[in-house]
């Protein structure tokens, strides 16, 4: 199990380093159903800055899970999807939300901290 | 969405901040096939430190995913088991060692760096 963890564990762990960035399952969840221009991500995710999204989009893009793809004919549309990458995370985003859902209770305080 | 992030987000999120400490995953994985006792623990994941594990365990313990049990008849025997919610996360435990292993790719230094 050793040797496994030596091969598996960096990888486990940069997976959920990804996952586990604020917003980011957030934002991979919301591109699970399609492709999106930039407003109708932040629309969707009206709790989430517009300078977080731009920021977390850039950093999936730097990973290779979401792909930023300019259509040139006019007018110019700007479209943020998940790559094969990406929608291979799809699992993992809800695996991690079902549990959560199921298991994760949360005090009322903890909640309006998070909505601030 | 903005409403459904409002209770999911802080979920999702606590759900990630436990699976994503440094060696939780290996040390849940380690359990997913059945009660350790803590030297049986150390031994299968034999690159963490004792002290390291401990604390892991007893984080666990306090999020009610794993159960320390003390079986009083002699010799006493301590064992660490998945409680139901913690049986529950190998789903999610599962799906990020399957992404990881398909899509994360680490560089060698990344690898020596881990393994110290």
């Amino acid at each position: 199990m050793a040797r496994f963890c030596k091969s598996m564990c960096p990888r486990y762990q940069a997976a959920v380093d990804i996952v586990g960035k604020r917003w980011t399952g957030m934002i991979l969840y919301a591109l699970m159903s399609g492709p999106l221009r930039f407003n109708e991500l932040t629309e969707r995710l009206e709790v989430v800055s517009d300078r977080m999204v731009s920021e977390r989009l850039k950093e999936l893009e730097s990973e290779g899970i979401v792909e930023r793809r300019v259509q040139p004919e006019p007018p110019v549309r700007v479209e943020y999807r998940l790559t094969e990458k990406g929608l291979a995370l799809s699992s993992v985003i809800e695996a991690i939300g079902k549990w959560a859902e199921l298991w994760i209770q949360l005090d009322p305080a903890v909640l309006a901290a998070h909505s601030e």
